[in-house]
């Protein structure tokens, strides 16, 4: 049981962006995290696709966020980005196959233990997640404008 | 995001054994599921090991709860069967490369999520998931003996 990689990088470019007030280049995101370009341009094609960043090109350009980080929910952005019916077979009609559908209690005590998940999430804010934005940025190198 | 194999075919292992008074095998088991033998029987060891089961070999020998299944506590099952230290790169001190550790706050807030993930399940034992046992075991077909 773990975050998909698409929520975790997702969470942390928009914690990055929280961080300094610049736009940023995926590249330059990928370079502050150490981890792969192309995995996190889909990543970033995401978050501007669901309304969070928004981008522009050229000299300078790079991501932003849509929205101040005090407005982006973190239980909002689980849920967008996470494929919660697939949590367990019997969840998503489409392929579940197990026989104990309408015997078993498992699917709604997993459901709860989901929501009581997500309802702590909804109590953070992106903001919340980099309470001192400035050492957040220094401390991967995001303060410092590199040449792509 | 979604549970292992391991948790979900050993939580569904307790619950048809816990909806039967007699013993079954891994075979009959994998059968009234549908699922993979194979799996199953790696399952079934790991079950063994932590305490949960016990086998006995020759006829009519095969695998029984090793407590009842109100003894049983889910939150506890899952505790024990799932990787949550792999929940996210950043709660594995062994595999983390994530340089924002230290400056960040979202290791914190899935930890307290987490917790009340399994919180809302340690309301829970195997007897709780099969509220009728008998219509549980007759809907999986774990009533009829068949030969191996």
């Amino acid at each position: 049981m773990h975050l998909s990689l698409q929520t975790d990088y997702g969470l942390r470019v928009l914690m990055l962006l929280a961080s300094t007030a610049r736009q940023m280049s995926v590249d330059e995101i990928a370079r502050s995290y150490g981890i792969s370009r192309n995995h996190l341009a889909k990543v970033a094609q995401r978050l501007q696709s669901s309304g969070y960043v928004e981008t522009s090109r050229g000299r300078g350009g790079g991501l932003r966020l849509a929205f101040s980080a005090r407005e982006l929910n973190v239980g909002t952005i689980v849920r967008d980005l996470e494929n919660l019916e697939a949590f367990v077979e019997c969840m998503s009609p489409q392929r579940n196959m197990c026989p104990a559908i309408g015997v078993c209690g498992l699917q709604n005590a997993l459901g709860l233990a989901l929501g009581d998940f997500l309802k702590r999430l909804d109590s953070y804010t992106i903001a919340d997640l980099v309470p001192d934005p400035a050492w957040f940025s220094q401390q991967l190198g995001a303060n410092i404008v590199t040449p792509d």
